[in-house]
This record gives C-alpha cells, structure tokens and sequence, in this order.
C-alpha cells in the first residue's frame, strides 16, 4: 500500500516524478501496465501472490494512480531489493543460538514494480478516484484490527520468554518481577481486548461481507502503537544487564575461551548455561534484533502510523452527541429523555 | 459484598468482633437472622432490594460467614448511613447551577443489619463454603466487566464536556485542544473495547447461563483504575483555570456583584455566561464533586480494587504456556509444531 | 496575572469589553487609575499586598494594558468575590474532622479593580510595551520553578498520609502498598530535583538578581501538570473505597447511629477510629476536596497552562544545535571535533 | 563491579564456585592475587586503567570477596571476551552508512581475572567487609548521577536526528510532530535536571570530597529507567516506517539496483538521498542497533537495575518524617508547629 510518495506536501499527481506513486501507465485490450514502488510489504517474499492498492484518496485527475490489483510475485518486471534490518547478517554466520530464534523469521522488502503488465482479469480499480477513501479506510480497518492478534501473539512470546529467562536467573519469586509480568501480561490482554472488540461489533455490509467496527479498529492500533514498546522494556529490565554483554556462541564453543565463559554465566548448575544464553538471545531478536523490527517498529507504523489513527479516531468519534449528553445533563439544553425536574 | 472485615490479616472466623465481616447470628425454621455490615453498596437507596454476598473465599470453620440473600431495602433491622461525599451538601442550597448535574446523581451509604431476618425462600447460601471462592471471583468478574460500559457512559459525558467548553472559551480549533479530546476518546474507547471484549468471549456455563471471559474482565476493570484519572486530567486541562475559582451560582445572580461578574466571565456575546458557568461545574462535578466520587474513586476500588485484579489477573494467565512458546522458538525444548530445522 | 481576556481570538486591544484586560483609564499627576480584572490571584486575601502585571505580551496601540503596580490589598475600588471551591462549605459546618486539614486552607477569588487609583511611587510600568514580554516571560519562569517547591511539600503530607493509612489499615507491609509509596516518592523527587536543578543553574543578570535558567523552569512545571495527579491517584488507590463511604463526622458522634457506625469502621483496638477518620478526610481533602483545588487543577494551570510551558520549551531548546549534532555524527556535515575518519 | 554472582539466592560465600565473586586467592608480601569475573564493565577497553569493587554488602566470614584495586587493563592474566551487540558485525562490512555513527562507538566486555596479581599499593580494600556497604552505595550513587548527564548527552543527539529527518521527509511543520519533538526534550531535560539537581545539593565530606545527594541520585537513575525508552519510541514515530526497511548502503551503491533505489527513496530534490540514509541509520542504530545497547538497556541496568534504585529510595526517603506532617495536620497528632487552634 504505501507507495515511494517523494515529496509529501504533494499529492500523487503533482510530483516532479509521476513514479512516486504507483500507476497506470498503458492500457491495453488484454491488461494495464503500471509502474512504481511499494515501500513496505510485510511478509511479501513469503507470500504467493500480492494485493496493491492505492496509498491514500485520491482527487479529479488522479484517475491514473486509482488502481488496485493481484498478482502472483514472480510476474516479470517485479524487483525485490531485500531491506536490511537489526541483525540480519547474522542468520548468515552458521550458527543458531545468536540469532534468538530457532524457528521462523521474516524480511521486509522494498517491491519495485518495473513496468509490470496485469491482465485485465486481476485489475479490480482502474481509474474510480470516487471509491479509493473507501478502499483505502476499510483495507486500514481490517489492518488496524489485525494488529490486536498478531502482535498479541509475538507478545506472548516475550512473556514467555520474561517468565523463564526470571526462572533461569534464579529470580522468579521476587514480587516485583512477578509484578512486572503481570503488567506485561495486562498491557498484552488489553491489546487482545482491542482486537476482540472490533471484531465482535462487526457488522454485515451489502454485499454479505462482515465489516469490523471503524472505530475501535483505530483504537485497537492506536494502542499497538504504544503498548508493545512498554512490554520490550518490561522483559529488557526482568532479562538483566547480561542481554547485551554476552559473548557470542562461537566464544561459547571455543575451546580455549568457551570454558571460562561457561563457568562464570552459569548461575545454577540445575540450568544448563545454553538455555539461558538462548533465552537471552531470544530477548534480544524481539527487543532490538531483527523480530523487533517486526515486533515495535512494524507496530508503530504496520497499517499506518499513530497519527493516521488519530485522525480516523477524530473523523468517527461522535463528539456532537457526547456534547449534546453534557449540555443535557448540566441544564445548558433540554433534556428530552427526562419528564421531571 | 465488602464487609468491615476490622484486621485485615485476619479472616473472618478470627476476629475479635465476630460482625466484622456479615454472619449468621441464628437459624430458625422460618429463615435466618444475619449481623453485619456492608460498607459500600453503590446505590443501594435507589433500589428496592439488594443482594448480600460473602466477601471472600472461606475455610471450614467458617461456615456462619458464607451467607447470600436477597432482601427488599425496607425489611427491618435495616439501617443505612449515609456517608459524605464531595460537595454533597451543595444539593441543599437551593440553586441547579452549582451541583455540575442538573440531573441524576446518587450517594453511597453504609448498609447495616442489625439482626435482620432473611426468609428460607430468600436464602441462596448457607454455609456452603466450598462455593464461595466461585461466587465471589464469578460475581467479581461480571461487575468488573460492567466497568466497561458504565464508566465508559460517563467518560463520553465528560469528553462532550470537554468539547463544550473548548467552543465556549474560544480555543475549540487549537490543534493541542483537538489533540487531547483524540486522547480522551482513545482511552474511554479502550474501556470501552475492554468491556466488549469480555462479553464477546462469554461461555455457556452447564445452568444456561453466559459467563464472561474472566480474564478479560479484570482486565478491563484494571484499565478502569487508570484511565479514567487520565480522561479527568485532560478535561481539567481543557477547561482552564476557572474550573475552580469561579464564584458561586449566588454571587452571579447577586444585584450588586452580579453584573460586574457576568462582565468579567463572558469570553464572547455569542455565549451566555450560564452556559459556561454550568459547564464548568460539571466538568468540577465529575473530576473533583460528587460525581468524581463515582467516576475516580469508585472507578478505583469498586468491584474490587487494583491489586485484586493483579492476583487474577496472576492466577489466570497461563504463564506456563507462554514459556513454552518462548522455550520451543529459542530451542530451548523440541518444537512439535514443526517439522523440520 | 491572569486577566478575564474575553475573546481568546483576539489581543486585548480588540476586544467589545476593552476592561476584558485590565488597563489604564485616566492618567493624573498623582497616579493613574486602572479597570479591569485578574480571574486567579492565589492567596490573594491572605496577603497584605498584591503585585499585578500585563497578562500577556503586547503591541504597539496596547500601551495602555502595558500596567505592572503593587498596591495593598484593601486600596478602596478593590472588590473580591470568593471563588467556590469543591467542600468549601464543610468549613461552616463546625466540625474538625470533616474538613481534613485542621489547620491550613485557602480560598481563591476573582479580584475586580473597579477604578482604582494606584499613585506614581507605586507603578512599575506604564506603556513600555518593548518590556512585556520580558517581563511576563520571567515572571512566569520564577512561578514556574517556584512549583518545584510548592507543590513537592503537599506531595509530601499526601505520601505521608498514604503511608499513615496504610498502616492504620494493617496493609503497610503489603508488596504492592510499598511499592506504590515509593512510586509516590519517585515520582514526587522528580519534581523536587527539577526545581533545584532551575536554581542551581541559574544566573546573575546585569542588574545583581539571580535569574533562575527559564528552560529547566518550564520542564519543572511542565511535570508538575502531570505528576500530582498520578500521586493522587495512588494515594485513593492505598486509601481504600471508604474515602468516599465514610459517613459524617456528625453521625460518628450522633448517640443512637455513632456506636454502629464505630464498631463498623474498628479495624485494629490499637488505632482509634477517629485517627482513621480524619486520616481518610485528609487524603479526600488533598485528592478531590478544597486542598485538591490547590494541589491539582491549581499544579495545572497555576504559573501557566501546560501549553504555555510547551511553547515556551520549543522556544528555548536549541533545536538545530541538536540537529548539527546528529548530522556530524551520522556523516551528514563535516565533524570538526574529531580530525581522524 | 557486577560479579558473576552465579545461584543469586545466595551470598558469595556460600556460592558452589566461589569464584561467582572475584576474589583473593592469595595474600603475598608484593600484593595480592585475584580470582573472578565482571560481568559488564562499560567502556572497559577503551580504557588505561580500570577500578575493582565488591559487588555488594559482604558479612563476616566474606573477607575475601571484600577487595578493592585499580591496575592497567594490560595486566597479565587479564582477559577480555568481546560481547555480542545488536547489529555488531555491521562495523567490519566495510561501509560507513549502515552502521549509523560515523563517529564514535563502544562495545562491552566480559572481563575474566585469571589469577591476576595486584600489587599492594594499588589494593584499597582488602578484607574490611564493614566498609563494603559505604563503598557500594557510593560509588553507585556517582555513577546513577553520572546518568543524568551521559544518557541526556545521547538523548540530544537523539532528538536532533528527529527533528532533522522530520525535515527531510518534509513533516517537519507538521503540529503533532513538532509537539512529539517538544516530549521528547521535555523527558530529556527532566533527566538533565534529576542529575543537576544531586549535583547541586551534594555535600562535602569529612575527606573534603563532595558526595552527591544520595536520594537523588537513584531518584534521577530511576527516571533513566523509562524516558530513553519513550524518547526512543518517538523518535521511531517520528522516522517513519523506513527505518526498517531501507536497503543496505551496498544496494544503494549497485550499479543496475542502485539508481531505481534512490529514484524510490527520493523525497525532495534538495534532499540528497545519502542524508535521507545515513541519518535514518543513525536513528536505528540508537534505538534497536550497536548504540542501543547503550543508549537502552545500559540505561536499564548500568549503575545497577531499577529494583535497586526503588530499595535505596525506600531506604533514604523518611516517610516516617512525612507521617508525621500528615498526621499533625489532619490533627491526629499535637501541632507544634502552631500556637493556635
């Protein structure tokens, strides 16, 4: 969705290069032929197909960049150039303990869309300027509440990790680490309740389809936006200072250097040192390495970035009406819903 | 529900006044007869009957204690204080302005029962004790999720409140103004969502009935003991100053001093000084009167106070499964859900 | 300081009521006379003498609201009208209990100068309108600092008062009420260090006074609009539901209803329930009653609203020494501080 | 200063290795010889000489472990095993963009003492486990002082990078920006006064050294625990969501990908893209890169984790001073500070 944009005080039609936004740029009887750049596309080079659609409304003589379509990734013409992130290399360095962890991963892409032919069977906005806000806050919404599960999820993880790395440290009873687990867990439930809540108030539109609720979408996100930073801190204090001063495993295997470094971390001989030097880097991927990436920065501007949500939240929330209930209930209109005085 | 409970380190079968916490003083064949006293009954005198349950979980031994009924608010040997609020005697003076609501309100009381007989076909518990850990965490998790709705209604008439004043005083477009009525409906729209979301997970317990997600509901309530401080914090802001050096409804309407007042609270012909006035004494009402009393303090401790939600929130979390999770992602255990390395 | 300002759109010199800011209307060869009104004076009538300056900065055609004089408080033309206050009644009611502070209080009002003559020897500034914005910016930058002490020395009985009824309550050596304390002390030294920190840097000015450093200042009252109320709000959360329940200091003492009402509110032989009442009253006082006036909304808008600290903090943070910073370090400009690559 | 401290449950004299404290192995009449490991020694590398104090408290029968020595990092049996950092192997790629700074850097180490020998007059402490205590909270105290200017320094530059690639995204007038760069000086300068302030209320001791204030300075660490970690969030905020997914500086150098890199990444013409890069790298380098791990987590556990900050502030604050002020004002105690009633 979110295209290049070049210079963000203009819109897509006025840029000194018409590239900055993705658009159309030949239309022929079998499919169009568009050209531009996605910047951000979660997940894409895991993916089999790709959805693109506008980045924002759009205006009368912008019909060009009102395009949406789907096509699978290896359509000629598409370029991939990997984006580097925290850590990355080190998922090339063999080994499998730094890298946090063991299983999945990801990588961000920026997706180049080199004159890339669409068959007209795949097109499904060609030029309606009139539908693209529509397209573009209801794809958001169900983005937004998206956030509620997956990032949820990942924070699970987190607490999972803060609960054993404690135990590991021989810590675990302390009150106020317990206490802090309790705060990660509720901010993580909270994000949770979001999610569920937007969902629930759905509604069924026209065409059969279940529309999440607009608003708490927002809201749902808004607090992803917040929440997932306080919870790395949380599992940063509860992990300790040794999450970022631990040698690497190679020091850990080599003969000469890795006994000493295994005797002075082990802290109880029932805990093997490896599953504390696991947990740590475990820590470390979803705090600052490469999962942080996906974990805070992703939560920050995934599905648009807070201010986006605030403006929705400003746009749906009904300040009129709640007006309208103060100036009631203090005498400053009549309040219609009460027969007495 | 809250007793007196006198010690605190002591349960109710230890104290050394047996009424600490409310009990069976006498069982006859017609019903019982009970002595004690409920400290905080929201709304008790605005209801025809109210509805006794235990304070706490109980052991053997304790069996007098673990009583539950339902009794119309005039049965005798009743007796209700009245207890004092913030502001509360403004309602005697006379005047609708200074009160903040010209409408609604309501006052706490303490509730004693001073050998009041209970009928047998009023009578839900007696002496059960294995039940009352269920009753009180299921009763405890239905009104912590009702937080989501009641002080979420209250919220929206504070932020309406907020919005109104911003127009009266002039400053409704100032974009910090706008920024923090975004955050005020942020907030109460998380409670909100809170509330909804522990309906939404409700389960059909085995007697038909829907029980609430429990987790869920102490989540939100413990969102309930924060937010709301911070919505009220934000409508002070946005009020200014005059929130709390405006002079009384009676110096307004006073000959003499009246028109030099009005003179010097109008901000602009189009807003007759009332409205203001009005406004800014319900904005008072809710954040420091009589209504902050239901919408901050009670926020705090009503259904149970912040730590009480802490425990349940510690006993009901599976913090086992999401150590699991981080242990099999970091390698620390097998990863069954995946089938390859 | 603070003047009615009518019309927030626009400068004192373009408003219907030009008495909107208080200004000079006749000019004598004794004095001059001035009209006007200035809405929070705090302690006003506890003083013997008041200092009024201009509201704001001016423009040339303002020279008359450019007005700075000192005149005692009881100078004929002066009116005050006490501002109401949430409880301010309790005072009348004859009790000591009920009030929270048995000793202490205050009481805003709104001064009117209704044509008061001030005499040549007492005026300080008259039309210099070159010098307003100096004048009101250190003005305020002295008031703002002067909250670092203030506010940090009530904040200092409510944590006090929290750790008294914690105890009182048997809960002092709960984890959680522990650690709320220290939150409350953390969070209550922040703002003390920030009103040391203002003088400590400040410095001698041409004319021998000392100069408090006016960016730390705005911090320093910056915190202060945020801080007190988190204080508060862990103080009703360490003081129980019964700060607002708790009846009369009437009713303690009234022969039929006053035994009850003690056995009921007994917690320990050893704390006399009056001890607890008034301990209750107290933190009710600080936290929603007269002295939360001062202690809150006052920290609030007091020296200043928050926005006024935040514009004035963008003014006086060198922004673009920070940016030079960041662009010699990142290899954006040439580092002259280093002379190796 | 940080041992090994190997099962944390216990002292380090009852540990199973007693090298889990470094320690004298063995008194000569040249020196001493010592055994252990510290754990995270800031900046040790960069260094001439280092400085060796017990971990913690010692009690009798923990003479060995009480020892304090300074002696050049080049002493023989000294070793140093490089920590792992977020993003390390960034600096031996060859490049000078991805690695955000230009300039400047650090790694942390373990430091292992192999039975190293201290010569006598470099040893200051040698078995005088009463003066353990003193010597801890001491120098911590320094060193959690030293914070409010080293993490406020790093903070600076943090903020100059936010507002500099506000501007070359073009948002830099933008009001929510503007008013999330102004929070982010407000946290920083907070900080800056917290060390200000136990800088300016230190006193001199009978050694005619200044001691800084000792409440203070865990008061001003403890705000070092949080804000860096709020600045940092905004800071990615105010980055956008580029931060993550930039390409190396590698593919921007390639000669068939590079040109279609800087034509998508191109904002303004007057912008070169490098600057765009190079300070979007810096930006990540502070808050999930090598800078980091200072800029963060050391501001998390350097000078000692939070929970030992909040011990020494419930140790030094006198709440029982503060008790007392509340219990005299709400008149459960006599007031003689007062002659009247």
């Amino acid at each position: 969705m979110t295209d290049a944009r070049g210079d963000r005080s203009q819109g897509p039609g006025n840029q000194s290069d018409p590239d900055s936004y993705l658009h159309i740029v030949e239309k022929t009887d079998k499919g169009i032929i568009v050209r531009g750049c996605k910047l951000h596309q979660t997940g894409m080079i895991n993916s089999h197909e790709m959805l693109v659609m506008p980045n924002n409304t759009l205006k009368k003589g912008e019909e060009d960049w009102a395009v949406c379509f789907a096509i699978p990734i290896n359509t000629p013409g598409m370029i991939y150039v990997y984006g580097r992130q925290s850590c990355d290399t080190r998922k090339l360095e063999g080994g499998n303990i730094d890298t946090g962890n063991v299983y999945f991963g990801g990588q961000e892409v920026m997706t180049i869309f080199d004159n890339v032919f669409v068959p007209w069977e795949r097109v499904f906005m060609c030029g309606e300027i009139d539908f693209t806000t529509m397209v573009v806050e209801r794809f958001a919404g169900y983005h937004r509440q998206s956030y509620g599960g997956c990032k949820v999820g990942v924070g699970d993880t987190l607490i999972g990790a803060a609960k054993a790395i404690s135990e590991y440290n021989g810590v675990g009873k302390a009150s106020h680490i317990k206490d802090k687990i309790i705060e990660m867990c509720h901010l993580n439930e909270t994000l949770y309740s979001c999610g569920i809540a937007c969902s629930a108030l759905g509604t069924k539109t026209a065409a059969d389809n279940y529309m999440i609720d607009l608003l708490l979408a927002n809201i749902c996100k808004q607090n992803v936006t917040r929440f997932p930073y306080e919870i790395a801190r949380l599992a940063q204090d509860i992990a300790g200072g040794l999450l970022v001063t631990l040698p690497s495993e190679k020091d850990f295997d080599n003969p000469e250097i890795g006994p000493l470094v295994r005797k002075y971390t082990t802290t109880n001989e029932a805990i093997p040192v490896e599953k504390r030097q696991r947990m740590l880097r475990f820590i470390e991927n979803l705090t600052m390495g490469c999962a942080a990436v996906g974990y805070l920065t992703e939560s920050m501007h995934g599905a648009g970035s807070p201010q986006a949500q605030r403006i929705m939240i400003a746009r749906l929330e009904n300040l009129e009406y709640r007006k309208e209930l103060a100036e009631r209930l203090c005498g400053n209109k009549e309040n219609n819903d009460v027969d007495w005085k």
